[in-house]
C-alpha cells in the first residue's frame, strides 16, 4: 500500500465542492497527489489561492500528458460529459460527483472505461459522504440485494425538516436551506426530485443490477406540498420524507419510485433530519444494513471525492457486478397507496384510481385516499400540476390485482362531481 | 473482475457460523470457490452434508497444497491462533471471525501477513454484518477519524433491550437471548464485556491507529445490573446501552472505554435494539457516519466472512493505514461522570471519587453520583464485585483537573459512615 503512483490532477471546476477538495488535498498528509491545474469558467475572478494554477482553457488539462487524473466538479452535465469523455479517451482516470451526467450517460461511460482501460469513480455522486457505491460493489458483491430504501437528497430533507418541525412554508424553508448552503441558487434540480432520481438511477444499477434512465423512474419533488398536507401528516402522527424506494422480486424484476411519503414516528428514517442522508440496504444473507451520514456540504462531498482519488491510486475500478447478474428491469405494475390533495378537487383525476378509500372535500380541504397504479402515474401529469401533491401512505408494492372498488359513498361522489 | 483465481477452501469449524458459511457458499452463484475440507472436533457426529468433506485431522488442510485459503471459525482462540499461524506459514490466505484471537495476537498476525505475503482478513470479527473494517481502511483512508462510538456486542444489547423494555431480570433476559440464539451456552465472554473489549481493540487499531491489548482497555459488562438500576434509568428517562467509546485528542492520544451508559431517548443509539449493532465514526472531513446492522446470527456473520473470501480473491490486504500514522497510544487521565450503585453502600469506595455530586442511601437503595478518573477504575476492582454496578452518565472525556469537591452533605456522609 505504500508505493503508489503519484497522481497529477487536473481539477475541473472550483465551486463549493471544488474548493473543499482543493483544501482537503492540501490538508491531508501522506497523499501522493498534486493538483497541477484548475479549469474555471471566468479566468478574471479573483481567487484565494495561487493564481497560476487557474486556467479557462480545458485543453491545458486534456493535452497535458503529465496529468493522469481528472477530477470533474462542474455543474453543467452536458459540458461535463464532453470533458470526461475526452479525458478518458486521453487515458486519464476520472473522478466525478456529477450524478446527472453519470445517470444520463451510464452505458456510454461504462463503455469508455472498458475501451480505454481507465478508472471512472463517482462515490460522491450518491449521498455525498456515505460510502454506498463501494459497499454495494464490494461488500454486497456476493449477497443479493433485495431492497434499497432511503433519503438521498439533502436539501429537500432539510426543507421538509423545517416545514414539519418549524412550521415553515415551502418557500420559507427553501430560503432557509439556501441560506444554510444546502440548496442551489436554482433549486429546481433538488426540489423537483430530479437530483434524487439521478442518484437513484445510479444506485439501482450498482445495487440491484437494474439500469434505467432517470426519466424511466416514477418520481416527483416537494414543491407543491401545502400547509394542509403538513397538518394532515401531523394529525396522523406521521412525518414527511422524500423517499427513494426499490424492491427486487423473485423473478428479478425491480419496482421503484422516488416520492414524498408519510412515514411513522417509529420508522428510523423519521430520525434522519436536515441535510442528513440515509440508506437501508437489505441483503439476503447480510440482512438490513443502514448507512447514514451527511448528504450535502463542501467537505463531506470533497472527502468522498478524495476517497475515490485514493482508490484510483490503487487502480480500483467498479466491477458492476450486479449488472452482470442482470435483472429483468423495471416494472411499474404495482399499486401505490396514496394521499393526493389539491386546492380544487377537480384537479384530482378520480378515474385514475384503482381503488378509493376516502374522499374529503369540504372547508377548502380536498384530498383522496386510495390506490393507484405506478404505471398510471408515470404516464400522466395531472398529479404534478400546481396545487396538487401526492404522498405514498404505505409502501407495499402490492400487485395490481384488486377489483375496482365501490367504496366511495354517493354523498362523496356528489361532492366530487360538484 | 471476471478472471479471478479459484479459491480452494479449508474450513476450520462447523458451528453455527461455519454451517451458515457452508450454506451461503452453496447458495451463491458465480463464486469461483470450493470448500474442499471441513475440520471438526468430533468426527463421529452425524452431519447434514456429504460426510467425506469432514475430517478431525487439521493436517488434512494444512498439508494440502491445493487448499489456498483457510476459513477459521472455531471457538478456542488459542487453538485458532496456532492453526492460523501454521496456515499462513504454509502460504495460505486466512479469513477469520475470531475477535479474541485477533485482538490478543494482533502484532504477531501483522508480522505473519508481511512475512509470508498472505492476506489475512477478519471483517466478520467486528459487528458481524457491518462492513466497518473495510470502510475504516479504505473509505476513511485519507480522513482522520476523530471518534468512534457504538454498540458492538449483539447479545448484551439483546439482553439490555429485554431488561429495559420487557422488565426482565438479567438472568431471565439472558435465558431469552440464549433461546433466541444470540448468546453462547457459556455467555461470560459476552456479558462480562470481554467480547466487546476484543472487538474494540481491533476497531481502535484500524480506526484510530491505536494498538492496545484488550486488557489495557477500561471495560466491564452488564452482569450486575439490578432492577433498581433499571428503575433509576427509566425514572431519568434514559435507556441503558453497553457502549464502546473512543476519542482522539489533538496530540494524537486516544481516550477510550467500554462501559454500560445511561443514554438519552433522543440519542440515536437508543433506537438500536436487540441483536443490532451500530457504530458512529466521525471523520474530520466526512463528518459523522453511522453504520447499523445485525451484530449476531449465522447468516449475517457468514456473509461478512464471504465478503472477505471475495476480497481474498482480489488479493486484498488491510493496509493498516491508521497504524502507519501512529497515535501516541491510550491515555486514562480523563474523568468519567458515573452512577455507581450497590446492594450495600460500603461496597462503594467513596474515596476513589474525584468529585461527588450525590449520595443516596436509604430504603435499600444505595448509589453515588460523581466523577472518577478512568485510570483509577482501570486499577481497581471494587466496582466490578457482585452487587455493584457502574454506569457512565455523561460522555465528556473531561480532563482530570477538578478540585476535590465537598459537595456531599454531612447528612449524606453520616449515612455513608453508617
Amino acid at each position: 500500500m505504500t508505493h503508489q503512483p503519484k497522481l497529477i490532477i487536473g481539477l475541473l471546476g472550483y465551486g463549493v465542492v471544488g474548493k473543499g477538495f482543493y483544501n482537503a488535498v492540501k490538508q491531508t498528509p501522506g497523499l501522493n497527489v498534486v493538483i497541477k491545474k484548475i479549469v474555471i469558467k471566468h479566468r478574471a475572478k479573483a481567487r484565494d489561492v495561487d493564481d497560476n494554477l487557474f486556467t479557462d482553457d480545458v485543453e491545458a488539462v486534456l493535452q497535458d500528458d503529465e496529468i493522469n487524473t481528472v477530477v470533474e466538479l462542474i455543474d453543467d452535465a452536458k459540458a461535463a460529459y464532453a470533458l470526461v469523455k475526452k479525458a478518458m479517451e486521453k487515458g486519464k482516470a476520472v473522478v466525478s460527483a456529477n450524478k446527472k451526467m453519470i445517470a444520463e450517460n451510464f452505458e456510454a461511460l461504462m463503455y469508455l472505461q472498458k475501451q480505454y482501460r481507465v478508472p471512472f469513480l463517482y462515490e460522491a455522486s450518491c449521498c455525498a459522504s456515505i460510502p454506498i457505491l463501494r459497499c454495494l460493489e464490494e461488500y454486497f458483491a456476493f449477497d443479493e440485494v433485495k431492497s434499497i430504501k432511503g433519503i438521498i437528497n439533502g436539501s429537500t430533507n432539510f426543507i421538509l425538516t423545517k416545514m414539519l418541525n418549524s412550521q415553515l412554508s415551502f418557500s420559507e424553508a427553501l430560503a432557509a436551506a439556501q441560506k444554510a448552503g444546502f440548496a442551489e441558487a436554482n433549486p429546481a434540480l433538488d426540489v423537483e426530485g430530479h437530483d434524487a432520481a439521478n442518484k437513484f438511477s445510479i444506485l439501482l444499477a450498482h445495487g440491484l443490477g437494474c439500469r434505467v434512465h432517470p426519466r424511466e423512474i416514477l418520481y416527483s419533488g416537494i414543491t407543491h406540498i401545502s400547509k394542509a398536507d403538513i397538518d394532515y401528516a401531523l394529525k396522523e402522527k406521521k412525518t414527511i420524507k422524500l423517499l427513494a424506494s426499490a424492491q427486487k422480486t423473485t423473478d428479478g424484476s425491480v419496482r421503484a419510485f422516488v416520492l414524498p411519503c408519510f412515514i411513522r414516528q417509529d420508522d428510523e428514517l423519521c430520525h434522519v433530519k436536515n441535510e442528513l442522508n440515509a440508506l437501508e440496504v437489505e441483503g439476503v444473507f447480510l440482512g438490513r444494513q443502514i448507512f447514514k451520514g451527511k448528504g450535502a456540504g463542501a467537505y463531506p462531498t470533497a472527502a468522498a471525492v478524495l476517497s475515490d482519488v485514493a482508490a484510483v491510486q490503487k487502480g480500483y475500478q467498479y466491477p458492476y457486478r450486479k449488472l452482470q447478474e442482470k435483472s429483468t428491469g423495471l416494472k411499474n405494475d404495482f399499486l401505490l397507496d396514496v394521499y393526493i390533495s389539491a386546492d380544487q378537487l377537480t384537479k384530482i383525476k378520480i378515474s385514475d384510481f384503482k381503488r378509493i378509500k376516502e374522499v374529503q372535500s369540504r372547508l377548502g380541504i380536498h384530498y383522496v385516499l386510495g390506490s393507484i397504479e405506478a404505471g398510471k402515474l408515470l404516464n400522466t401529469n395531472w398529479w404534478k400540476q400546481k396545487g396538487v401533491s401526492l404522498f405514498v401512505t404505505e409502501i407495499t408494492y402490492a400487485q395490481n390485482n384488486l377489483p375496482v372498488s365501490q367504496s366511495v359513498t354517493t354523498n362523496e361522489l356528489a361532492e366530487i362531481s360538484m
